[in-house]
């Protein structure tokens, strides 16, 4: 593996799409006691469904801590490889590379990561072993790596069409606790020449209570050229819905690189998911406070699925709009089938299918 | 990767030659400070040597532990991958599976490894993460791997001409320390079934004061079909030659596994090696004790090369012999660039360069 410090962009790679064809995916197995309830028991058969279901249609990776090896191995099918490695949690879209391609070989940008905000507003500390995840997972795949950490920035903040457009928030990219001190044609300019993309579509915020300070793979995903999915409700007394309105006055303003209108499919939210005195029981708290709380609202959004060779993977929460979810994607995805996976979870560890898994674009 | 209880041979795998064609190498990066003097700095430098000439003709993998990842990555060279990987100590020969081959596919068989000799006269404990390397290597590389984790084996303690012959030593596989509940017989067949054998050709020891209970893979190797050399001294006050001659004359009076006579070739000795005082004291103590001694003679051969693609990696050690020993591997590897590494530093861990790699058959 060579690391290094040229452009992305310049060396001609840029960021396909994750509808594009895939090597494969990156997972980390989950084991945070302040994270997961109750030991990460619940979370692990999830994450094992979510392997599963991906592995029919292209190669799995599951990093796991040397202590976690024999249990993921055991929890996880045959097909899926389990790679030994030290994480701090378990967002692989977070903390693992986002590769580029040039359309026959692969690189991985190796992002600095600081737990969505550092010192400022991030949500645990120390995050060294997950800093040092991308580069380590480019040595394991062979594949050469960009030296981008003094940039911090997650895999769940972009979304690209792999045709020269990214969305992002503003909520995240602008947060005081990534890149304070770069202004926001200096993120743009930067993302454009790591990503290989030539126009960045700003939405203002992400989903009401996301802790990552609003990631777009929450609210809003491409599924095609010109085509995304929003995050929606119609109850104008939830504050999600001036949220999702302002991304849709966005959208609909805006062209892609190409200068193509965008088309918004409105994917519905489920009702308010929130988190019960049990589960809050089975977190153990860190640095002596609770983690979350009996009530908290979480982000729970049909958005944060992943799009593998063969399917979507969606996240279900046991809501009336699960099946409108499945309905809505499997008429975009009309190619791939769309697998809904109970997920109420891996939702209580703060994010979701998307946040735990990293695609790997095709390469020989 | 599946874990498979079955019989190699009957599968139709057996154990190839170390000079049949490799798809690379593993090794493991050396930090144990009662192992290696110094905190390990030197032998680091050999260990990059060595990996850096093998890289040269095959795939090396180097297993760090997380805190040496980023040591080993600079260390090394570009192509090179480091993996992340928990190891007590840094002998892959002894820990990493032993890889079977049916012609195209590659499994590896997972030994139980217990510090060469366990509770009776081990060398470290615990051995709990060597234990569990090989199955995680088989992971890493997507290929099976047999669960042989009763039967405890390390790979310096086998050679094989790939064509149905295994050399080894009854001081190790039949010490008290292994597997004293089998018979010679039993262990026999264990070894057939499991490399593909026809025929154990045994001899008594191994080289003198060699603490792995005499590994045949520092006295005695194959260079070819029907060809060995052997690890020789014509001092006779050293105890070194009564082990050598008796090596000599079993070896003179067997067939392998085909009926062909075994061609002797002898390899001299270097002058016995000794550690210094100095070299003493870059040495921590385990559980208090000194793990060596100021004088005290360590195994050095020449026999113990690896045999790349492209190479054949031999100690040196700065003896007169040095030079000896380069020409007649040159001899027997024609095709082969034979590489001298001054080998000290791996040495005074207790084994050398071939206890330090393992080779992965070629596959596709």
């Amino acid at each position: 593996m060579k690391i290094l410090h040229s452009e992305p962009a310049k060396d001609g790679f840029s960021m396909p799409a994750e509808f594009s064809r895939h090597y494969g995916c990156i997972m980390i197995w989950p084991y945070r006691r302040d994270s997961w309830q109750y030991g990460a028991y619940n979370a692990r058969k999830a994450f094992a469904e979510v392997a599963g279901i991906i592995s029919k249609s292209e190669k799995v990776i599951v990093c796991a801590r040397y202590e976690d090896y024999d249990n993921a191995r055991f929890m996880l099918p045959d097909n899926v490889r389990v790679i030994e490695m030290e994480s701090n949690d378990s967002w692989a879209r977070d903390v693992a590379p986002t590769f580029v391609s040039n359309g026959s070989s692969v690189r991985g940008i190796d992002w600095g990561f600081n737990a969505w905000g550092g010192l400022v507003d991030g949500l645990y500390f120390p995050w060294d072993k997950d800093n040092k995840i991308a580069r380590k997972i480019c040595d394991m795949l062979d594949v050469d790596s960009y030296d981008k950490r003094d940039f911090i920035l997650e895999g769940g903040s972009i979304h690209t069409d792999g045709n020269g457009t990214i969305i992002t928030t503003e909520e995240c990219l602008l947060s005081k606790g990534r890149n304070p001190n770069m202004t926001k044609t200096e993120i743009e300019s930067e993302l454009k020449k790591s990503l290989g993309a030539e126009k960045i579509i700003w939405l203002k915020s992400g989903i009401y209570n996301d802790e990552t300070n609003g990631h777009i793979d929450n609210i809003c995903a491409f599924t095609g050229i010109g085509e995304v999915v929003l995050a929606w409700t119609d109850d104008r007394s939830d504050p999600q819905y001036e949220i999702s309105k302002s991304c849709l006055d966005i959208l609909e303003l805006s062209t892609d690189a190409k200068g193509r209108k965008i088309r918004v499919h409105k994917l519905p939210l489920p009702k308010p998911v929130c988190i019960s005195q049990s589960e809050c029981d089975g977190l153990d708290d860190m640095d002596g406070k609770p983690t979350r709380v009996p009530g908290e609202r979480l982000a729970a959004s049909y958005v944060n699925f992943y799009v593998s060779n063969g399917s979507v993977v969606c996240p279900m929460f046991g809501d009336d709009n699960d099946g409108k979810a499945i309905e809505i994607l499997s008429e975009l995805f009309p190619q791939k089938e769309v697998v809904g996976v109970y997920a109420r979870d891996i939702l209580i560890g703060g994010g979701n299918i998307h946040c735990i898994t990293q695609q790997i674009p095709y390469f020989e």
